[in-house]
């Protein structure tokens, strides 16, 4: 079914920011601006409202129409929408909503105070039916962020006893070997096949790929180059896939600083491309410092050159 | 105004249950005959919708229901609302609808994401503004569950630069020393006056008493012993205070086993003494085994001699 | 063999203060009065080191010496030492160092880096390795100190895999219910049998023994009551051994206040009953406010009313 | 005084590895050859038994032994060794004996369980005593490790209250923006002056010294690039600078994974480079893949073409 995310995702699923105006409003404007810029640079999906999406900063009402507008903008790609939420209440209203907009699947990191084997794997036997068994999900593995650390075995089982889940979303800074022995598990049958897409704010895409990942699952202010290194790597040519990255690892490096100033970074980047009109977060946000833009546009000049 | 909470809030207010149906429906008839059980213990005050009141577990409709038929029973006593939420934005949402819906406050507890005391600061100066500045908030002290521990210095300053915070609930595991340091800053001046009403499960309600709390605000399934308990340290009966206190403190101990086990013992008297229908929690909820019951049958039982 | 740790542990292992002057040094006049306090009031064992010990305060030598004279006092009972160590390398020293001064074996609570089941499985086989496998070995399942959840399943595999694992120290706030599933497994041949010794500051003693808890390791300043308490469970007579502990619940749960500050009711009371000179903690230490002081004497008074 | 560490540290503080033999022991051959590798690279200072010197897998003896081999090796230049401990009794023992055997210094870690300011800030008024006044310390600032996050005013308080602290350890994964708030802070006179020497890995060294660092403190197994980068960034040689960083960035970055896994790329560099004769951690460590050693090998095959 075009648009629905399953186990066949690939390519660069892009995290998408939200853009808001300068006076906080969401810009329905630029997120059409925005998607097209996405579309343009060859993404092949795109996740909205997650931590880059400041998606606790919108209403449900605005996570359901923003979900909306950027479905009918991607023509059918795959629309992923974060649905990690502190209760299974409003993380299956939003699904139902959301999936009811046209998004293709959700996205739910787990909870901090999950702490065992048995509870994480029981906590997403919970997602799977507060979201209905029908909706696709994205397992998010990313422990520096929920404080939660999955097992390989974990993930097995997870994706095991849930059908409805279609893809790990790996990003354990980086848990190269973790990612090397889920393939391991596919290759061998011991796990079903589900997606690999990797966030890790890029940072370790060339070796993922290279280890078998199916994409890329970030928001580089350059998709385009996301894009392109995963045709590269993908088909084969390694050094020139890698010199494309290393001429873009600075700044991307230097977007990838935790919190909302790695999102000031990509949006500032973003709106200087042309793609957003306005780089400002909604609050509590943050502003770069005059020693930052500097810091980024020398980055830029230096990338230009390169180039 | 009647109804709204003020820094003179004082007595008991009663952590109060969310009843659920078997099938997992929010119970409004039990909702009206919990509220009248609390009434008839003699309450001044209810809060909704917190950790005890499996609030993550509501919609925001749901929320807002609660909140207004809550109020429309409680006859013009304060109903305070659980408002902590992962993003301003629904934050500052449902604290709008439950104070159209006629709540006198919300309670806001700190994520445990913030880590240094200006963090802290500057989060609830978001908070104030997210929820608007005349609505009163209760500031949540409860370190144990957040993993945000505050310095008493940080409490003033949040007390100080935040007219709307009317009420500290203190928790801390149970920080008696922290207790007589912010009556001492109130004493003296250094700390505009706010009501402290002590949480904790109730652990340390006659110590907190006789250091200067204002009341209680925890849940405990014999609201008539909270109610009595005040009446008698603050009225001077200490040793009689002190025995109906150690009467119930085996089983206020055994209530305060954490999470949703807990609230599964708290339930369950209330059911057996006919304040709510059923003791079901929805789910992801818990069930007593059958030790537990017989545990929780043999202190009741004890009690009834005792009294 | 004498005073070694084994699998039919019982009674009462208390965790002993360790006594020092008001000038900071280790007082050994004390040490031995505390150990003929212990052994007059009826302990089975002594557990030196552990957190309430303020074992991180004492140099290798100073724990070595303790050790030394605890077991010369204890006269073949078994001394357990606190081993938790943030390397293997003086973990392992210190296990080699104390087990040659005559101890009975160590106990090891797990570093909170550790995430995953898998993770604390290896980790106690290192343990086993890095203490020696001849060494007897206490698990320490103590989340809310420790930071680290331990599933019935992980208990199971350690205790499988471990030879030297004779005992588990169960304090999981409570964890009433885990304690009944390890007693289950026990009982089915899923798990060799190990002691079960329970922690909990004692407050819910009387509970786990009547789900099958082998005896108590906690270090209330009134050990003839934890020991003739697990008598009158153990030996059928619930209402009295009930009638004795809810006398001593108020006192109880005052001394379980967290940290430094419990440690302190308790040595304020272990040095009214002469058990040690002083009540001074090594720096950095606490000491109780006035307001404490009061309130201690205060349950004091009311404790030997009630006897 | 000449080894001594004093608030004029700069250049490349060399966070050295610590070389064991494939069995397991301190190989003391390579802790020379390692040595004379970081002198030959142009480094200032070293300090050893960081998290990546695997201090905690040393004993007490082992650690000191090993100070005194590398103090005498490096020749006068000042030798850091890393004394976070859980007690002060072992970190005071430590302090002791290092700076006896001729160290320049100590640095001290916080442990997880600080959470406020004024909790902080007392306890490195502890760690300066248990020290002793005359042993300069290192103040590390490495929350993503330790868990405790410190705002600049409590550096600020940390620094004006202890003249030991000579120098900040600055890695707050980056924290570019305190950085500069901290030279702000010198500048102003509002801080006395303390070198501010970085770690991160590296990762955003560049930035760190054109916002006014001292110097490097981190151990990426191409110690010359550090050095030669603080030469041409402090000369003014900004694009010669980072055409020099560029270059090693890909293998940089993959150096810093976290945990032992970026100890392990480290010491197959530092063998391979022929600076220790194996690359073993000592138990519990990690080996390598054969994925991650062609990963490696591949870049550096990369680095040096590109040279």
């Amino acid at each position: 079914m075009p648009g629905m995310l399953d186990t066949s995702a690939s390519g660069v699923y892009i995290i998408a920011a939200t853009p808001f105006t300068d006076t906080g409003d969401v810009d329905t404007a630029s997120i059409d601006r925005l998607m097209d810029f996405y579309l343009g640079a060859g993404v092949t999906g795109v996740t909205v409202l997650g931590i880059m999406g400041e998606a606790p900063k919108l209403t449900h009402a605005e996570s359901v129409a923003l979900t909306k507008q950027v479905v009918r903008r991607m023509n059918g790609l795959p629309v992923v929408v974060g649905a990690s939420a502190p209760g299974f209440a409003s993380m299956g209203a939003l699904a139902k909503d959301v999936m009811d907009a046209g998004a293709g699947g959700v996205m739910v990191a787990p909870p901090s105070t999950l702490k065992t084997d048995d509870q994480i794997v029981q906590y997403y036997a919970n997602v799977a039916e507060a979201i209905g068994p029908d909706t696709p999900f994205v397992l998010q593995d990313y422990p520096y962020a929920s404080g939660v650390y999955m097992s390989t075995s974990v993930i097995r089982r997870i994706v095991q006893e849930n059908p409805s889940c279609k893809m790990v979303k790996h990003e354990e800074w980086p848990g190269l070997e973790k990612l090397t022995a889920m393939k391991t598990m596919m290759a061998d049958g011991s796990m079903r096949r589900v997606a690999i897409m990797c966030g890790n704010g890029g940072l370790f895409l060339p070796q993922e790929l290279e280890r078998g990942a199916d994409g890329g699952n970030t928001g580089y202010a350059f998709p385009e180059m996301l894009v392109q290194l995963v045709k590269l790597i993908q088909g084969g040519k390694r050094e020139e896939g890698h010199d494309l990255f290393d001429r873009h690892l600075p700044l991307l490096r230097y977007e990838q600083q935790p919190g909302m100033l790695g999102l000031a970074v990509r949006k500032y980047v973003l709106k200087k491309r042309g793609a957003i009109a306005s780089d400002a977060q909604r609050k509590p946000g943050i502003k770069l410092s005059k020693e930052a833009i500097a810091e980024i546009e020398f980055m830029l000049a230096r990338l230009e050159r390169k180039n």
